[in-house]
């Protein structure tokens, strides 16, 4: 087993505790992926006395982050407090040491970006930010890398969770802006001083970000236009589903003329869309490249472990090329070849889940009770039954959905109710899923 | 400028010649993101007399595919020839001379991916199958990469897109399987020999890579229960819908008991889930990580461009870590830092739209065509009206959605009916985007 890849996690709110959660929790799979293992060493936090949902045993405190950037013994320093006065020094000062850095700070991507990333050209650095848009959704590394070969047209996103629970609570409740932002700020979906939010700045630093990756620009947040959505009321949410549109807050980047546009604002779209139907806090992002087409991304855009998701994502990427040659950073089958391990594929006779049945029966008293009575009598429950009379023919049809259950269980019962007289030959048998 | 990444193709059909044209017109930007022209010089077909939609000028044919894996002076192989037969051999082949593969050949990997793996390991190779799953979706690289902080509880797709065309045309139309099937042929969407397809192999092949990558299991196809789309009728997919589900197809891949569950059969999930609005050709995969929650992913699953894009993806990755150490081999930005240009920002007021416009007017005769006419008067059409009689006030409502149009003329128009006598202020104008 080779050195473990070294740690040091800047700022120990929601996210940074999600980082050390993950790191612990996920130690051997990770392992596995990597060839190394990944260990949280060091830590910063202005509240050292603070309680956290996350294992601190062994982790070196640092009360001063710039001590922890400038000396200590880490392979990959990751910020996590926001902002963009310290968080921009100590960026700085983990580029100037030569240390990878990974950060989830879009507000200083988008605004001091063109200074950090000429940085770390300059110094031979390394920034990961893919937590820096959309959480949890591996949106960044998906247009650098995975749709590379493309020109991209254009993108539009669903990228503020918190613009997003607003409108759809104004959408199915009826509530007015207001209602609805102090629900979200009582669920923690809203800062107390939501302004950043709601004035759509959030989601115009996440575009500024994605419009650089999408078409090789420099970040140009300060040309965004921005509208947010406090003057969207009830009134236009419902008359815009009379002509058949949902009202979702968007940031736009798109193609056009000799330029591009960048755009953050309300906008109508035909309510048959994905991106229509992505409800709540969760992120969405449709890019349009000139030869994948439409390709859409949704997931949870923020909170701690989600978004932790995309720090440990970028930590990886990093501990992996520090681990290896270019060509072999990544292992084909996602794990290190010496680590795949056979599972057992549990039958599928013994795999769980409902089931619909559907019969033909003849159409005669009786039939229902002796078909419930043999679903009973094998402790299956009914979640929704139809019965139908003849069509035409003679047979009538009996359509139900079961509780969730092992096959060979389904199986028997749909043996004993082939037999019954009335029971015609053909039973159609299908597997409900429902993912939750 | 740094010599030229070399490609050797072998395949000419649909996916070959979209990647032939896509390194061809995109080839501008793949520079700017390389740091390195990557080019097309060798290609491999049994047809070389027959026309092709892409330009092959320059480009060395071979005849022999053997002999391009074995002589040519290429840096990167790329295997679009299918089967099992041949490709296996031409991929071992290209492994032992140490030259990187990309390839969409899921059931070659599916089927012999264990033999291919161990042998790429052994030879210390690399191999890139992006477009071996979901088409255009970069779901390989999210997996491997942007969600390997993850473990992965369970994987969902509809990862065949014969069969979400044929499913989909049948609950839309009412259609028979055999009728919606011959429909899918016409347009290309199936085979001659739709078997594959239609029977679920070709996502078992599939749900073979997607299990290995998410769990670190070894190739495991032929534990994969599963179950065609030939049995489901009309009359299924209606009662589905009473009960408020829809029918797709889905290759699943769950961690259950002390093993996984793999499994292909056309499934009952809730119509609200935004799985079961993918509809038509398009593929979608939900992956449930324990961090990260619900990811999900769409795009199209099939057509030579939309592959293309994701064989390209994997040679742009490849072609990348032949030029440079592996922690700068994708730049931050997802172009080389000195390949950054700065393209102007269209101003909002120049930007093109359709607009939803909601007045609040007066309750009296001639307001409407008062509107409307100016509306003509700046060319602007009207797409979708309402007007509403006043709700307990004197006011009524006028709101409309107007055709595309820049911002600013739109503003004119706006400034005009504003100073009606019987338009009262706080007019609403919020943008319409239709993404087509």
């Amino acid at each position: 087993m080779s050195a473990p890849v070294r740690i040091g996690v800047i700022g120990l709110g929601t996210v940074g505790q999600g980082v050390v959660r993950l790191l612990k929790n996920n130690a051997a799979e990770i392992t596995r992926r990597v060839g190394r293992p990944v260990v949280v060493t060091d830590a910063a936090t202005r509240t050292p006395g603070r309680a956290r949902d996350c294992n601190l045993d062994g982790v070196q405190m640092w009360d001063d982050a710039g001590r922890l950037v400038r000396e200590a013994d880490v392979d990959i320093v990751v910020e996590l407090i926001g902002g963009t006065g310290v968080a921009r020094e100590l960026t700085l000062a983990a580029i100037a040491r030569g240390k990878p850095l990974v950060t989830a700070n879009k507000a200083l991507l988008a605004e001091a970006g063109n200074e950090i990333f000429a940085a770390a050209a300059d110094a031979d650095g390394v920034i990961g930010f893919e937590a820096a848009v959309a959480g949890g959704i591996p949106i960044i590394k998906a247009i650098r890398e995975g749709l590379a070969g493309n020109v991209i047209d254009g993108i539009a996103g669903i990228i503020n969770g918190t613009c997003n629970y607003i409108l759809t609570q104004m959408a199915l409740r009826g509530q007015s802006f207001t209602d609805a932002l102090a629900d979200a700020q009582r669920l923690g979906y809203a800062e107390a001083d939501p302004t950043f939010d709601v004035e759509g700045v959030d989601a115009a630093h996440k575009l500024a970000i994605l419009a650089a990756l999408a078409f090789g620009m420099p970040l140009a947040f300060d040309d965004i236009a921005i509208e947010g959505i406090t003057a969207v009321t009830p009134q236009d949410i419902e008359i815009a589903q009379v002509f058949g549109y949902r009202i979702k807050l968007l940031g736009i980047a798109k193609r056009g003329g000799d330029g591009v546009e960048l755009r953050v604002h309300p906008t109508l779209i035909p309510d048959d869309t994905l991106l229509a139907k992505v409800d709540g806090v969760l992120n969405a992002v449709v890019v349009h490249g000139n030869a994948v087409g439409e390709v859409g991304f949704y997931g949870r855009g923020a909170g701690g472990d989600a978004t932790a998701s995309a720090v440990v994502a970028d930590i990886l990427d990093i501990a992996r090329a520090l681990s290896a040659e270019a060509r072999h950073s990544v292992p084909a089958l996602a794990f290190q070849p010496d680590a795949l391990r056979p599972l057992p594929v549990i039958s599928i006779r013994d795999a769980q889940s409902a089931f619909y049945l559907r019969l033909r029966v003849a159409d005669e008293p009786g039939v229902l009770s002796q078909i419930t009575a043999i679903l009973a009598a094998h402790e299956i429950s009914v979640e929704a039954i139809l019965q139908r009379e003849p069509r035409g023919g003679e047979d009538a049809t009996i359509a139900l959905i079961t509780s969730v259950i092992a096959e060979h269980r389904f199986g028997d019962a749909l043996e004993e109710m082939q037999k019954l007289p009335f029971v015609r030959s053909g039973a159609m048998r299908l597997r409900v899923e429902k993912f939750d």
